[in-house]
């Protein structure tokens, strides 16, 4: 057994069964391991930011860890902004990158470069093997971080001579270390506090999903705290029967508008409040002065057992959570508007499905709307690097293969990353793409004007619009080897998500928003 | 004036007078003061690899630097594998990045990341603006570190409010530092040295190109030396005229045969020989035992002070270079393969193009035979990450607008960075596409096997073949704007290609190599 194969077999040992992977030449002998390991789940993305896309949303679907297979420095680099995403998102991810042999490193190669620097950028833990003997061992304590603190970004560099030397093993990963628990005092203290008026229970993590989230929903009813979620959140239990909670809106006004009345935060798995961006003479804080912010549990700790110890000290077990009912709207028609889409979503959506909203500017009305469509789970943006939607349709698919996946994208953040459509036809993924084309960085448009720019001219249109020539998104998924429809009216859309619905493999519809 | 305008006004007043940009939210007023200054041109790319990528071979090109505007951290690390190819190729590069308003960064907002981490982790320079008033002045700073040692990878920081504050300026960047220049003794050594039986003279950056090119071709006529270049280089004169000096193998056995009679190689703008990845039981360095490994002047050195003062030295300012001839192949017919489209390629490049090859497999016979074509510039992959030469052809149509610009890249290559397609059909750069669709990563195959696997099954297959399904390269031009052409045969190539040199706009070529 060399260190390659002692790395799949440890993995395997520990229950990790999937890899994404865009593999290089010193990871030769990892995919030779993969290879004589029929059982592993290898799954092609032909970029590294598809790779560590899937890696995220998988996580957030599956609730473990999949590993990802990536080429030194360059690579890693560009699977970063991804895992800048799943960092924000909380997800565990298992990276493995492979590196140039130790011997190697002396010599000023052309891939050379500062792996451990930008692996470091956006790790939470980075090791870097010495030898083939302790890279099962190494593998292990990978796969131990990533599932430690309700996910972590955890990165093995495997040097191209620990993969080919001999090795002994596999290792089995221990169990993540407890998780921190607040003090019962602690708990007392949010138990009286969110019986105040103005009390609001802001929830993230766990607490956003099926019972947990019930859960959350009682504890508001039992105390008259409003339930508050964050703009941008990995996953939520959503459509009718989930809680009626508010998502905080992505601008400042209406943020500041929503917290308004708050007298006090209480944050359980979720972080403060704050501002995406900030702007000339307006607070990053949008809750108003002299509004307690009290951390119960932050997004690393015990989030399910201080809910759980919650709910018993408010008495919330018995109380009647205020969930969302069922009302489908009536299909639209016409000429198409992002707010029609997102009523044919919920009209559409079957229950079970998962839906990743990439809209940005569009598609902002869109979790209020399918508050009332059938029971899903809806997957958002959440460290604000657009790209993120069509690689993690394949990691929900992958990590999912009996449900619906249905991802809406703006063509700015389509163009990121869509080599992912590739690997949803060539894995054959229950995928249904729609392409929500404005032509341009709409975010932009709007962005200039938050900060005072009210008109602009010919380098700023060059900048904001993505219009000449205009991209075909029917040709760039024939170019992909996925079926497409370019819908200019509603009636259009409705037939061609029907039958992306009633279908089994993936497909694009190009929404013409002009 | 803001910060952001009196960046804007330092570039123009420096010299820099083109940004490849791909800006978000944090970059607005940027943006604005781009806008009231038309004669700075803005390149808008639809990802980060792509303005980068420009970046590096505009400056190969125009021997100058561009800046580029990117967004936060991710949209850096975007960035960063083209990054890392133009600090090997010796580029100069002025990264502005945008990161969060100074007092935002106190809070956890979703695009709030260590920009600096990633940013170090690839650049020479990095500086962090403290105010609007400061950033005329480290913008200055910025632009004379690229132009530093002969090319750098420069990145400023400019936190939201050094952009939207009050400032003064502009500030005009002096000139760089002058470079270090061996001493008189190592001049006479290394003429000495160049005399002596088995010496070759390897020569890199600006020696490689025109005069300086000839230059170092008449030291080797005067010395008996061979002249050598590197196996990655980021640009040479070639073709016909140009000097006959051979280029290093990448594969490790040919590199050693090609030294196996050096007893001294001196380096003159050139780092070492070294294997591009090291295998079991292979060495790093290729040159026989005892040969002497003499640094004359380091790829930050004063390149043609050097050569200048090592032909005084030998006395070859008379001697008669060794150059290529002419010697035009005849036109290709039938099924493609890889070497007749170098052939077709000698045949039909116009004097004066500028031919990139990211043919990776597939192109390592296209310098040779290239050699007695017109006379060309030909530029090459330097960092071994893939996906630079789409992004390159943008950049170098961008920095040379009147010549013809024909581009070779593999299918895995060509999907990393494809989005540079559309910014070749905005801007109506003449740009010609060469796709060879091998449908696969034909170097892993070979690398497999290099590592002493010679057969592979399902997931190996999975992950080095990209044929199922089959990318469909027509398609993909036509989504990203572009029209496209699919051959089968040399005639429809022949064909293709001189249409594309006839026109002066961008094209695409699909190679079918199956």
């Amino acid at each position: 057994m060399n260190g390659a194969e002692s790395l799949v077999k440890t993995l395997l040992a520990s229950g990790v069964d999937t890899v994404f992977a865009n593999p290089g030449t010193s990871e030769m002998h990892f995919v030779a391991a993969l290879d004589t390991h029929p059982e592993m789940n290898c799954v092609l993305c032909l970029f590294e930011g598809g790779v560590t896309g899937a890696a995220d949303v998988y996580f957030r679907m599956k609730r473990d860890v999949s590993a990802t297979l990536l080429h030194l420095g360059p690579g890693f680099a560009n699977g970063f902004a991804n895992l800048h995403n799943a960092r924000k998102a909380g997800s565990g991810v298992v990276n493995v990158v492979g590196e140039h042999a130790t011997h190697h490193l002396a010599y000023e190669s052309p891939l050379k470069g500062n792996l451990d620097g930008v692996a470091g950028a956006v790790s939470h833990w980075v090791r870097r093997s010495p030898d083939a003997e302790t890279v099962a061992t190494d593998g292990a304590a990978a796969i131990r971080a990533a599932r430690s603190l309700n996910g972590q970004i955890a990165t093995l560099v495997l040097p191209a001579d620990t993969a080919w030397n001999p090795a002994t093993g596999p290792v089995t990963a221990t169990a993540p270390g407890a998780l921190y628990r607040p003090a019962d005092d602690r708990i007392e203290a949010a138990a009286t506090r969110l019986c105040q008026p103005g009390a609001v229970l802001m929830v993230g993590g766990a607490a956003l999903i099926g019972e947990a989230f019930q859960t959350a929903a009682r504890i508001a009813a039992a105390t008259g705290a409003r339930l508050i979620v964050d703009t941008l959140i990995p996953r939520r239990s959503h459509g009718a029967g989930s809680p009626a909670a508010v998502q905080l809106p992505y601008a400042v006004a209406p943020k500041i508008e929503t917290l308004k009345d708050a007298t006090s935060i209480t944050l359980l798995g979720s972080n403060r409040p704050v501002t995406f961006f900030a702007y000339p003479g307006k607070p990053s804080l949008p809750e108003p002065a002299g509004c307690e912010i009290a951390e119960l549990a932050s997004p690393e700790m015990d989030i399910l057992w201080t809910l759980d110890a919650l709910a018993n000290a408010t008495g919330a077990r018995s109380a009647k959570a205020a969930v969302n009912q069922t009302d489908l709207p009536d299909l639209p028609t016409g000429r198409p508007t992002s707010d029609k889409l997102g009523q044919a979503l919920s009209a559409l959506l079957p229950e079970g499905a998962i839906f990743l909203n990439e809209a940005v500017s569009n598609g902002r009305n869109f979790p209020e709307m399918l508050s009332r469509a059938r029971p899903i789970d809806l997957v958002g943006g959440t460290g604000g690097s657009i790209g993120w939607s069509l690689p993690g349709a394949v990691g929900a698919a992958t990590a999912c293969p009996d449900r619906k996946v249905v991802v809406v994208t703006g063509d700015g953040s389509a163009m990121y990353t869509g080599q992912s459509l590739w690997t949803m036809a060539r894995q054959g993924l229950d995928v249904t793409v729609i392409v929500l084309a404005n032509r341009g960085y709409q975010i932009l448009r709007d962005e200039l004007k938050n900060v005072g720019v009210d008109t602009y001219g010919a380098n700023a249109q060059a900048m904001f619009d993505v219009d000449t020539p205009r991209l075909d998104w029917v040709a760039m998924a024939k170019g992909h080897g996925l079926p497409g429809t370019r819908a200019e009216d509603m009636e259009t859309l409705v037939k061609a998500l029907r039958d992306g619905i009633e279908g089994d493999g993936p497909s694009l519809i190009e929404l013409a928003l002009d």
